[in-house]
């Protein structure tokens, strides 16, 4: 029994669980800012603009759950809380860095169909 | 003038948009499907488990627009629709399925974590 056979397309499946963690934009930014090493939360909270300290919280606890980040709190006044990729998690930063590199290979292309997309519309609107 | 450096980070850099794109499970889901080939919208809908038409019209309407989806009217009756990958989005889904394969193979290390840290959870409750 060594292949087991998922299907991420069913709600139901454990690979859905996968899909869930990796479709989300704040757990993303979270593994590409870890991949340059061990934030604290107030750094993670600089980099990652926008985010709200709950939705950071969450985000954080949620990955290392998922065994991907590791926590660590060192006993000192005040309090110091850090953050670093598991090695599993540096496997995703690893491949979610193909798509980021991927991604911003392409914005021209992307930014130039949206001009021509809406281009379109508006030529078929008149 | 090759080099343009991008930012993810930041709400305002055009590669957060491609960020955006990526970090939205139906869009994944919907690449993932149409890169097994062309797709009516109905097939899509089946695929796809649990989206509502207005989810799927939207997702597709996003792929199409940032030059990711074709999408072609047959004028039959009743009209036939269908859809299929731009070569950039053949390109994009190869990245998304070996995310997809990583995901699937790490799927007993995840929920092992997620095992682990419930049960860690309980027993600093008591």
């Amino acid at each position: 029994m060594d292949h087991i056979s998922y299907d991420m397309f069913r709600r139901t499946c454990p690979s859905h669980t996968v899909l869930e963690l990796l479709s989300n934009k704040w757990a993303y930014l979270a593994v590409m800012a870890l991949k340059r090493g061990r934030h604290r939360y107030s750094e993670m909270q600089r980099r990652l603009e926008g985010v709200s300290p709950k939705m950071l919280t969450q985000t954080l606890r949620a990955l290392e759950r998922d065994g991907l980040v590791l926590r660590e709190v060192y006993p000192v006044v005040p309090p110091r809380v850090e953050y670093e990729l598991t090695p599993l998690g540096e496997e995703l930063a690893a491949l979610m860095s193909s798509l980021r590199d991927w991604g911003e290979a392409h914005v021209p292309d992307i930014l130039a169909a949206r001009a021509r997309f809406e281009a379109e519309k508006a030529a078929s609107a008149t």
